[in-house]
């Protein structure tokens, strides 16, 4: 099931897309009553998916992120593969959905794309055993961790680096049909301009998704909604004012935004 | 004026703290109709201060943290001092009230008292000229930046060690009554089973409160209610369960937590 959050006529919802682009008049977004953390109905009530705009699919509370967890990545910008996985935040004022633009901060000459498969975490938990971590998954969105490579390097710690506003698009929806064990094998992929620039699979993860959420979740609560970005592959690099950023995750879809001046 | 967060009978408001302790009948709270942030009226309805649960005076989407803040304090740790602020994310799971207990967690086994003068922004504010910092300002309180000394030396990002739940004690109210000037002229004190251990001034801080906020809304838009601790003054040091740990600033009042086993 493919679950999405949209506006249509001023009215914010949740949605379960059905059909597939190939249809004829597209694809449907049906209306659900409730929301997708627990009971919900279908509405019944249809409308066109090209007429609805797509939101972020979830508004987390936070988003823990983790860096250097594929090893060709890490290899690239000179870091080494840590032992335990490096954990940081970005908070909720750097979520944005598909379709959004990312304003290039001004404080940086440096931004990147990262792309990465991203867990969305569908129930309250703490310390959550490994045989639970399935339980406690809503599903799996695509996420870019947009970083300011400069900002980066000169500041130990990165909460303006990643944590700028529009700096961790999501999207397009959380696709909920994927189990743990195939969330741990699919391709990742990043284009800029339609030109590729980053591809991996997920099987290359020195952390598991498993292990991301027990270390996370021994320290820290997870609410619904929470995200888990699980690391990018290699292949990071700038991006410029007018680029049209891709990340498409095998089996969920691709999230896209343009890069623009901040005003 | 003091704002306090409070609840009594199930229910849980924003309230304005009357007279003194010394008073005959002790303080009372007014309750406010509608919150803090906009326009707002008494509602009449006063109780004592002494029936009611204080709670943590903001529910803030983010925390946002300045380390190395006062020059003593980064030496006490062996860390020079930063040309520019570092700056890190508390998310709110971390955010609890004065009386409430801080378990200490599982994956530590150095967990410092660290207090502060926190910041409590007023309204929803980006890339704020130095001149109109004290317009987005709301109050300030007290906050004890809990955090995992162990962790924070062995990981490279501070997301677990001074990211776990109830590390960021804040109350035991929010004080409206300090000018930008006067606010960078504060004790800031910590006690432990009553026993000083930090003893600092705001003046020592080696960026400014208006610094802070410029520097941190250049990258992120701010929202009402969100939090900035400005750093700790020397003397950190270990908690243990049982511990009753006390932070005072001067001219706010006293946010008091006991450290409790993690059940």
């Amino acid at each position: 099931m493919r679950i999405a959050r949209f506006s249509i006529d001023g009215n914010v919802g949740f949605g379960i897309i059905e059909g597939d682009p190939a249809d004829e008049g597209g694809q449907l977004v049906e209306l659900i009553k409730g929301h997708p953390f627990g009971d919900f109905e279908r509405s019944g009530h249809k409308v066109p998916l090209a007429e609805v705009r797509l939101l972020a699919p979830v508004l987390p509370s936070k988003v823990v992120a983790v860096a250097r967890n594929y090893t060709e990545h890490a290899r690239e910008l000179g870091n080494t593969v840590p032992e335990a996985p490096v954990v940081f935040f970005k908070p909720s004022t750097t979520v944005v959905g598909t379709g959004d633009p990312v304003p290039y901060p001004t404080f940086s000459q440096n931004v990147h794309h990262e792309a990465e498969l991203a867990v969305v975490i569908g129930r309250m938990c703490s310390r959550v055993p490994r045989e639970r971590v399935a339980d406690v998954i809503l599903g799996y969105t695509c996420a870019n961790d947009v970083t300011a490579r400069d900002t980066q390097q000169t500041e130990g710690q990165w909460a303006r680096a990643k944590g700028f506003d529009a700096s961790c698009p999501l999207g397009p929806w959380v696709e909920t049909d994927i189990d743990l064990d195939a969330a741990g094998d699919l391709a990742v992929m990043c284009t800029v301009n339609g030109e590729q620039r980053q591809l991996g699979r997920t099987s290359d993860m020195v952390h598991s998704i498993a292990d991301l959420v027990v270390h996370i979740s021994e320290a820290m609560t997870l609410l619904p909604g929470d995200v888990i970005l699980t690391g990018t592959p290699a292949g990071v690099g700038p991006l410029t004012v007018g680029d049209e950023v891709a990340v498409t995750v095998e089996r969920i879809g691709t999230l896209t935004n343009k890069v623009v001046k901040r005003d």
